[in-house]
């Protein structure tokens, strides 16, 4: 029965996928609960700490439906733990600008990626991953504190912008990574995105989703 | 006009004491969020993780009493990050068992102190500081973990017993600095108890509780 082999491989793909985006929340969560301590006063370190709960509440909702799914989550995120912390142990923030730099500029090209990913499948997870992805709230933050360190002080222009471009450098050295270990997902975006041009307007819009970041931030590309 | 002068006493007294509870979660948050890396699997993790946001949940709800009562949840909570701070630094978890050891022997007893505290107040900061103490589903967690841990090495239990003994007498060395500092709350504390027999039995109460805990967990008190 074909009509069987299709909905398995799309499960694989979903479940490759719903791990991944997991995985993720509960990284940021991590992430964020922990530069919450660079932050220069109580206010933000608050601020903080209150958006990293907003990730570990979007994680709860891609486990349950996993388990849904009939999936394990920590089966369905375990594949991406290992390129996740070789992402973070070599882009470790010093301070708490990097620290922003980071959640804002590296999350912001994986959410894009979700974003992207979603297109290609079914309701209720495609809404599922649009919500879990959308929290803005730390866009704004991040976006007027960054602003107002340049500011204050021309010359960390400079030096985020570099840190910036060595955060998306290692991003899309771990995506390639990930890509060659989940032959699932790949397939997806593949054969979902229809052709080799397709893919390439993926990359492209990522691209400028990317630039437009930076610009919000007052960084050079 | 004397009327004036006993609900000014009271609001920093109140003040003061719910910027300890805001700090205690803000602090209980970070340290549950870091302890969470320490876990021995993915789905521990995100237990923990998802405890965690629990606590900034309630922080939250802390300062938002506090901004309606005219403060500053920042100002509120400054005298304690110090004392907070030094309990941490001299109770570094080494490990999983430790970590969750001390989570639920010393946030249980100044669990144990807020909910006295709580009784001498008025409501509706009463029942804030009762709600925002009473997360059980940590203690299930840490007692299921920490028992079976002794069970599968009995020698846990008395490297454990040593360790929450030691938590327990940096949580009263840095209460009486608390104690020191805080006047209103002290005053708050004698004045509403009563006489010295009422703070003795407040002491009495809360070490039962800490001997209750104990041996929940299987330790030696």
């Amino acid at each position: 029965m074909t009509s069987e082999l299709a909905p398995a491989t799309t499960d694989t793909a979903l479940v490759d996928l719903l791990g991944m985006v997991a995985y993720g929340e509960l990284s940021a969560f991590e992430r964020m609960a922990a530069d919450a301590r660079l932050a220069p006063d109580l206010r933000r370190r608050a601020a903080l700490s209150e958006m990293a709960a907003v990730e570990i509440a979007n994680y709860g909702r891609l486990a349950t439906r996993l388990t849904e799914l009939g999936a394990d989550p920590e089966a369905a995120m375990t594949p991406y733990v290992g390129v996740l912390q070789a992402y973070h142990d070599s882009t470790e923030p010093k301070d708490w600008l990097e620290a922003l730099t980071k959640a804002y500029v590296g999350d912001g090209v994986a959410d894009d990626f979700f974003h992207e990913m979603a297109k290609l499948i079914d309701e209720p997870d495609r809404q599922l991953v649009l919500d879990v992805i959308h929290d803005k709230r730390y866009d704004e933050f991040a976006v007027t504190e960054i602003r107002a360190a340049i500011e204050a002080d021309p010359k960390t222009r400079n030096r985020l912008s570099m840190w910036a471009r060595r955060l998306v450098g290692e991003v899309l050295s771990q995506a390639t990574r990930v890509a060659g270990q989940r032959a699932a997902l790949t397939t997806l975006i593949v054969t979902s995105g229809g052709d080799q041009a397709a893919v390439q307007a993926l990359f492209r819009r990522m691209t400028i989703a990317h630039s437009a970041r930076m610009s919000a931030l007052g960084l050079n590309n």
